[in-house]
């Protein structure tokens, strides 16, 4: 069985863990406490020498990093569902609406971020929440255009996907960070229409046994 | 033929022009100039919600953007050479490294960021300097010890891949900043060999007709 190095509020722990149960896959749950510190100590460096999270671990003690690179295995060694579409444009496009969130928006509200800017560029509690805000709105406004002409109940498939499982855990952290979701309606309903699916249900932050 | 919205010294649009010469595709070039603020204009914005480069314009109007989709896509068109190996857990490897640098480094020190800190965050040049710095080093320590365990004269391929491509354009960026490059004997290697082969020759930013 494969092992999940998380931790419940990650976002890109939680978009593995939605992808795992939609490919019905069984890993065992490690929790690492960003919160503590956990993920600076030389156990999980010697996981990840980013020290950041999630780490999947294969049954050979191969140790994959990245949530999107561990997307793109699990899609290679459970085909169904397909987390991508097959044709090469559209797969373009779903993956740069996934970057959207996994490179324009999460990394740089990442912890690692927040402390820096914290510790040597002045910001405060509420200098913390205007940044990440930012981030999120800027980005969001640009996925909400591409929504907008959306044929499907999600943005180009059928049914939710690769970009689907970037989109949720990004909004419970916008919800989190208190950015009013009503001025993005199209990605709302995306999430809401994943949401009341069981695979995004159990992945969900507040489903972990290392929730506080 | 296909159009590619670039800058000269965008690392995102080095890497679509690393690519591009790697698989022999020929494309017209547009420039738009970032230090001019040409991405803020309605124009762009058309062609890009997020307002960022790159973007590829296929013949028939399709415009694709996110430097990783766009390589994506033409790793599907032209096979050969391949930019990805075919077993899933080295792809997923050669992803993760790709992804230290394309979600991890670049993002956090695009122009809109360096921006906001200093308009927002009191940052002045220096502070600029050493927020660059900063996230560069942090992502450059944990690819170093990737890249001390290789085997090959590159990453994780036989010859340069998806990652070179990111790779080689971060250095370029991390000297612009002052990093001292000497810290990474083995990205700079990596680097160094990818330089003196002629398709990163001639998709170097000097080399642009932009380029001032």
């Amino acid at each position: 069985m494969m092992t999940l190095y998380g931790y419940w509020r990650s976002s890109a722990s939680y978009r593995v863990r939605i992808a795992l149960a939609m490919k019905g896959i069984e890993v065992k749950h490690v929790a690492v406490n960003l919160r503590d510190g956990a993920q600076n100590e030389a156990a999980h460096f010697a996981r990840n020498p980013q020290g950041y999270l999630p780490v999947l671990e294969l049954e050979d003690g191969t140790k994959l990093t990245q949530s999107l690179a561990i997307l793109d295995y699990l899609d290679a060694i459970v085909p169904d569902p397909a987390l991508m579409p097959s044709d090469a444009v559209l797969r373009s496009k779903v993956l740069a609406a996934s970057l959207v969130i996994a490179s324009d928006i999460s990394p740089i509200q990442n912890l690692s971020v927040l402390k820096y800017i914290r510790s040597d560029y002045g910001a405060d509690d509420e200098g913390v929440t205007k940044w990440v805000r930012h981030w999120i709105a800027k980005g969001f406004n640009a996925l909400e255009e591409i929504a907008e002409t959306r044929t499907s109940k999600f943005l180009y498939m059928d049914e939710p996907g690769f970009f689907e499982v970037c989109l949720v855990p990004q909004v419970y952290n916008a919800r989190r960070f208190g950015v009013n979701m009503d001025a993005f309606p199209h990605l709302s309903a995306i999430d809401a229409a994943c949401r009341a699916r069981p695979e995004f249900a159990i992945a969900a932050p507040e489903m972990q046994p290392d929730a506080m």
